[in-house]
């Protein structure tokens, strides 16, 4: 065990990228890699119970650790946890999932070995991850090192999965320790810089009205600081759509909301698009979160940042990294900044009629006062994260949503990494009964690791996202109905869980009352009605529906 | 919705072809088909938890009646099941899966729809399932019903998953009903037939020694029957290996037992290879299955059948269906059956020491007296399986297992879909407390549907069958410690369901005694030592921790 193998230099490599655990399921391919891992100081070992669940963990903790790392074993365990790297790659997550592999002999030979398809034809997998990764690569005993290097980087530029498939004996074979630092710089040119510049000052310069839009790939790209900086003693509108919210501070003078084109609330969306010039910061319009594309931006009055390019009334500038276009603009809203239309005054949120039963508008009111800064909202696909796209969210307090890819139940395993990686945040995780059935085997592990996380399992007898849409009293939409609060107990020996189930507002805010420092897991069944829709999700599946063609 | 549309064509088809239920999960792409399944009178739609367990169940479903249908979303739910297709296709199993894919308009114009990879390109997953299908399409409006019956007709010869991409639109456009049956005949020769007689008569002929060794490939195929009529009144050596167990009938004088190259028990091995003439009928020697591919068989003496071909000391003989290879072969053995050697007595199980606790030894011996006629048992890779392997099956039993490729935890959502094909079956399910964890929201569904399933859950605190391998000790192969016999009622309001939690070996048989004929669903969580292997698990663990360079 003293010699240093391509395992130890992999697991080098991902402790330099800040990646402190590995999440997956051993299997009989990837044992010896495990022994290395186990002995690893630094890198903890986070076995999952099933490799999608796991995936969706690693992808939970790249959100909050900037790059998260999976495990698996070759054909079964790797295509188990697929659908959550493609979740991984739609939404810019750098996830290195790692498959330990058959012997680089019987591969060669096509031998007809467990977990293979029996065809003698050992790049099925390989191919597949290939859709869904930046970068692919098998690990020989003569390239381990280099193609380690690649893949990581790779990842990490383009903040999308990296996959590394590692024979038995490939990730058992010696090499030399690394010497050199990763390179992760990318390509920049002072030149584009400087005429991205003067492009964007001759649009801002004579503006009376500018607003600020920002999403998700300003998230990955880590520019929340960047962006409250050229906010700071402005209050020009500024909006994020929901794949991004938290991304800006919506507590700073000038958040007007959740941008959602025709379905936005209030005044949000001729606050940001009737202006002289809108900027958009990491923005991908997307069906969910526009009703179906009715944001309209004029092109001429655009400033567009993106990851590697920028444009600006319609000229592309690039090699731009989004940091130097955002720091171009600085300067900008230094000089012009004052001269700029503020934003109207928030609207209160309106108070909701006085109900006995919990409606979705009282439970989102609800939540609204439980929050605290600092708070990692954690909201599944459905009517978790339309009802959390009006929530106002306190300082340093943050959204965990997918809704690009938008794989029900990711959000349970995603909440289980998350904590993983902040272990002191509060962790409020709110998900639908017909959700939480995807994925509800994770809680074990959440047990198993004592964390404090907060569920609140929306119980309205099934997939009312989908009755929203479309088969409203359909049997389709209807699912299994689980006794929820005994969960909890069933996925763990110890009894150190809290649950309760509640169906009037006066019992929400009772409980609420007692979560403010949770110190045991604690699940919160809410009964609502199975037709009761958040506003914005009203207006987003009425759009749907039409596009499916009714 | 009186119109006849491409969703009702493709229902008319799966109808034709003997599918009653359909799996799966609905998702906004597929809910109106759904609509059309709701209304077919002879096709119930079965929701299942998620759609890996759907997969699971519709491969579990194909296996008891010749194919299985699965219909998922677009990206998250098909990539979610794919797991189960690759397994599908590895284990030759004709799964047709369906997925809802966006408007074809959407596709045309590579808009950011939920669901994609947002980067305007929606070929990704059909290319993925490609490589785990024997045919894949994306209908259009125009050639629908003609690669609706291509795929199909191809899953169907190739025992194969087919894929179907069915974009919303065109699945809701109007066509007319079919109007000749599908065509599924295949190619054939009475040439090839002839001289395969020629070739089977002459090694046959002077043969003192004849063993018959069977396969999954004959179970695939459906040649029982065949092989039971060749040998009636003959008691030539006869075995099959754990991945076909079931296809010969083991009351029939003869059987000799499960054959696992040197890892058989008894004298399976001399049996069977030891002989002037082997018949080989549907076999794949798998590495898990003869510990390390330890097989001996000589070329110039082996009769090996398989789906579309044959061969006779070294010579092909092709095409040659496996079914009129065995009609070639019957007449054979009607005129030089007398001569050859029957087998020998097939010895006793060798009975268990007392012992308070449960051994594995006591479980099996156990199980071997729980059997009746006609059960079918569904065995998860790992101890259960392996255990199984050393069971003498009563007349009609089946054995259910996946060892190719070898996926933990299909096996209780493939229970709940052989179920589902054969309601009035005493179905016995035997997984591992590892295996479990993966699936087990699938228990939601078996109870939902009131099944009448026994579970023998083996707790053995974790991962026994990778212990055995590597890492007797170490961590991972650790799990979260569940309350299983709380399962039941957790995931179920209705309290139908009856569990048990033993660890004396008397407490086992009475726990039986009462599950002669079950009504509802039963839970037996029985405690075992985690160091206790089926003495065929030790024999070939210890063979792959060598092949995995220890």
């Amino acid at each position: 065990m003293s010699t240093f193998t391509v395992g130890d230099y992999l697991l080098t490599r991902l402790q330099e990228i800040g990646i402190r655990h590995l999440f997956g399921v051993p299997g009989d391919y990837n044992l010896q890699f495990l022994d290395r891992v186990i002995a690893h100081p630094l890198i903890s070992w986070v076995g999952c119970a099933n490799e999608l669940n796991a995936a969706y963990a690693a992808d939970g903790y790249a959100r909050c650790n900037g790059a998260g790392a999976l495990l698996t074993t070759f054909g079964v365990g790797e295509l188990s946890a697929i659908n959550g790297i493609a979740g991984s790659y739609a939404e810019y997550l750098p996830v290195i999932h790692i498959v330990g592999a058959p012997a680089t002999q019987a591969q060669r030979q096509g031998d007809c070995v467990h977990h293979s398809l029996g065809d003698g034809d050992f790049q099925h997998f390989i191919r597949m991850a290939g859709e869904v990764s930046a970068a692919t690569a098998q690990l020989t005993t003569d390239n381990a090192t280099a193609e380690i290097d690649r893949v990581i980087v790779s990842a990490l530029q383009a903040r999308r999965p990296g996959y590394l498939s590692i024979a038995v004996d490939v990730a058992a074979h010696e090499v030399a320790p690394p010497t050199q630092p990763l390179q992760t710089t990318q390509p920049a040119s002072a030149a584009v810089r400087h005429a991205f510049r003067e492009a964007a000052e001759r649009l801002l310069a004579p503006a009376a009205r500018v607003s600020l839009l920002a999403d998700f790939l300003a998230l990955r790209w880590q520019q929340q600081s960047a962006l409250a900086a050229l906010r700071r003693g402005r209050a020009i509108p500024c909006a994020s759509l929901l794949m991004g919210k938290g991304v800006v501070d919506e507590q700073q003078p000038g958040f007007v909301g959740t941008y959602a084109g025709e379905a936005s609330a209030g005044q949000v969306r001729e606050q940001i698009e009737q202006v002289d010039v809108a900027i958009c910061v990491g923005v991908r319009f997307t069906d969910t979160l526009t009703a179906g594309f009715t944001q309209q931006f004029d092109a001429a009055r655009l400033i567009d940042l993106q990851p590697f390019s920028a444009t600006v009334a319609g000229e592309e500038f690039a090699p731009l990294s989004m940091a130097d276009a955002l720091a171009e603009l600085q300067p900008l809203f230094e000089r012009y900044g004052a001269q700029w239309q503020p934003a109207a005054a928030l609207s209160e949120w309106p108070s909701a009629e006085p109900a006995a039963v919990i409606s979705q508008h009282a439970f989102w009111q609800a939540m609204q006062r439980f929050l605290q800064p600092g708070d990692l909202i954690v909201a599944d696909q459905g009517t978790a994260a339309f009802g959390a796209a009006a929530l106002r969210l306190p300082s340093q307090a943050e959204l965990l949503v997918q809704p690009l890819w938008g794989s029900i139940g990711y959000t349970l395993p995603a909440a289980f990494g998350a904590q993983t990686a902040q272990p002191d945040r509060r962790v409020i995780l709110i998900i639908g009964d017909g959700s939480a059935q995807l994925t509800i085997q994770e809680l074990g592990s959440m047990l198993r690791d004592r964390q404090p996380l907060i569920l609140f399992l929306l119980n309205n007898e099934g997939y009312t996202v989908e009755r929203a849409i479309h088969g409203a009293t359909q049997r389709y939409n209807d699912i299994a109905q689980w006794n929820w609060t005994a969960l909890p107990h069933a996925f763990s020996l110890q009894k150190q869980a809290q649950s309760w189930r509640i169906s009037e507002t006066v019992q929400l805010d009772e409980v609420m009352a007692r979560l403010a420092e949770p110190q045991t897991l604690s699940l919160v069944e809410v009964i609502m009605q199975k037709a009761d829709l958040p506003p914005l999700l009203r207006k987003v599946t009425a759009c749907l529906n039409q596009r499916n063609g009714g």
